[in-house]
């Protein structure tokens, strides 16, 4: 299939490259997101000190922006490296986390999207409702609006996507039980993954960061972020098929899905990836 | 046994519920809290800016304070979130990590416990002496005084135990090898876990992060402790138990609590649970 | 072998000790580093606020800085507690984590270098390198120029690690693909470890972390660095030899090298170090 050849091929070259990938982060999920990151073969570096993020991402092949735990200082050093990427043409993605949850995570992220060029976003479907402009519902920064994946309502957010992507001139990644990943343009569906990924901490994060990876890696935004979330979706859904349903839980689960990122390849990709272009 | 169908009734409940509960805790031991938040079926949600507090804590079903490195910063939105979730009746519960240790640590806990109403205070027994007043040796955040867990000196803490909690009017849970939790009138003392457990950064953080589901979950401050200090003894001692220990050591042990956490249940609390009622 | 014997002489202090280890570090791999210092029998401690840090060092066995997310808030704790320390004999240890990626990171390490006497610094070549004042490209926080292990460069390597030793008055470890770790008169090299444990996160902070144990158990600062190196080699090498390689990745073997450390014993060190004192 000629979208998992663009895939691998991405995979490859992110190997190759070992990019930079400059993430200002929350403080829950970092230690995940580093490791994902060292998993799938880029090089994290997390530094968040308005003295030192220009420099920093200068030196990095992509910015992560997620805003999990901001505060006014991170909040800060976010902007002003997402603007020196943008002067450098380096891809930012920006995860959204819990956005509408608080007003000030709302316009946090508002005041990113005006200031700073994304290459990507990459939320839940309450998150980027939230931010287009969408009356919803966000509780805590995991729980999210369930997709229906039938009938009118997946037309429907389909088609907010499609114009989110538009308006904010970016990629747009809503993930959950079916994600979209749309341009504006092309529009893909997929449905890797497992529901129990909801039980460990950050595995949005880490999609996000995968995502970051794959776009210090090449050149298109569209295949990057549907690489990091088949990615993704691939390592919780082959971690879930590997547990000891008896005894193992959301522990081992978590670990596995970083072993199978490490050994992720064409083999699993072309056996599993399940995506559909619109 | 009466005490365990409470218990399990409480947990059912929970997993039904699944408690948004707002942590403000420390960036050690953040990620495990989140994780065994999920594990036993809880929604954690870790924002501690002064800018969301309010509205975060506002969106809860419990509010868990835990000062592991707190700072100026923190301890204003802690107690700004733990004031908004007394004027909303939501629960609040304290872990006084340190307490004694430095002090600014006891002066935090102080203030906190006279501004803030509540529920649950958790701790180890110099940290519990400290904030009662009585001179003790609180080494650095995880070391604890041990219990004498026969004779005169049991019986005093157990005293002490029961009138802190008259006097801050509270639930203190105090554990250690043996764990007392009492409300002042009903006192229980509860044997399960693994002394294996303090080799692992941040089991007493979790067993918070634990009675903070279950208070979010049903009325009952007592029976929540209670819940949340058995569930986590039974989750330190199974995996113990797992544990291949020739080779494997606190890292599998930590993954491990997590995966026990994960698959609690009616047949594994009536089993395994040791508690007694004074 | 008489350096083993040192070694295990000083295991078995620590382990009889449990040294308080105070830790002003990062937020990516405090986890990890607060995981393994519990592993190999010391007790940590992760206080980072200006108004407790005096205290706090004073009840401390050794004092661990490492400024992978360093910030103007944490760096005066650090040089606080630094110079603390001093006052009272307590050893201090410095890991200048990505030294050279930004002119900030270089400049609070000649600061801290300049106000505070450390037992240890130990870094890759590059941070050490450019703390040395020698040009060279420090990318991130993870990778490092590698040793060129024959030949001319290594000689020069090690003349530079003497040097440095003697310039800045302590011992000085370089850990890479070979260690070298040396006072400015003896001179060790190891070649322990693998080369997957720069695909985790933390490996160099948790081997900071480790010395710091081994410098609150003893009075002899080389021997605690080399002891720390050489644990750590043994833990990541040992790790991935019990990986299975066909499912298991970075997850698992970072897991495992906890588990390693916390059963690292005489029989290990005696049948896997490989020690050189030149």
């Amino acid at each position: 299939m000629e979208i998992n050849n663009k895939i691998i091929k991405l995979l490859d070259d992110l190997r190759e490259r070992t990019p930079l990938v400059h993430q200002i982060t929350n403080y829950v999920t970092v230690n995940d997101c580093a490791n994902i990151t060292l998993a799938i073969g880029g090089s994290p570096v997390m530094a968040d000190d308005i003295n030192e993020v220009l420099e920093m991402v200068s030196l990095s092949s992509s910015l992560v922006i997620n805003i999990g735990t901001l505060n006014s200082r991170s909040v800060e050093s976010m902007i002003k490296a997402g603007k020196r990427a943008n002067e450098l043409k380096i891809p930012v993605i920006l995860d959204p986390v819990g956005a509408g949850a608080t007003s000030y995570r709302t316009e946090v992220c508002k005041r990113i999207i005006s200031e700073v060029r994304l290459a990507v976003i990459r939320g839940n479907l309450s998150e980027i409702k939230t931010i287009y402009g969408i009356d919803t519902i966000t509780r805590g920064v995991d729980a999210s609006e369930s997709f229906d994946v039938s009938g009118d309502e997946f037309t429907k957010t389909k088609e907010m996507a499609r114009k989110f992507a538009v308006k904010f001139v970016t990629v747009v990644a809503i993930t959950g039980e079916v994600d979209i990943i749309t341009d504006g343009k092309i529009l893909y569906t997929t449905s890797n993954g497992h529901k129990m990924m909801s039980r460990v901490t950050g595995t949005g994060c880490m999609c996000t960061a995968v995502i970051g990876c794959y776009l210090g890696a090449g050149e298109n935004n569209l295949i990057a972020a549907l690489a990091g979330v088949v990615s993704m979706g691939i390592a919780g859904e082959t971690a879930y098929e590997r547990l000891d349903k008896k005894i193992e839980g959301s522990g081992t689960f978590r670990m596995k899905m970083i072993d199978v990122m490490y050994n992720l390849c064409e083999v699993e990709i072309n056996k599993r990836s399940k995506i559909n272009e619109e």
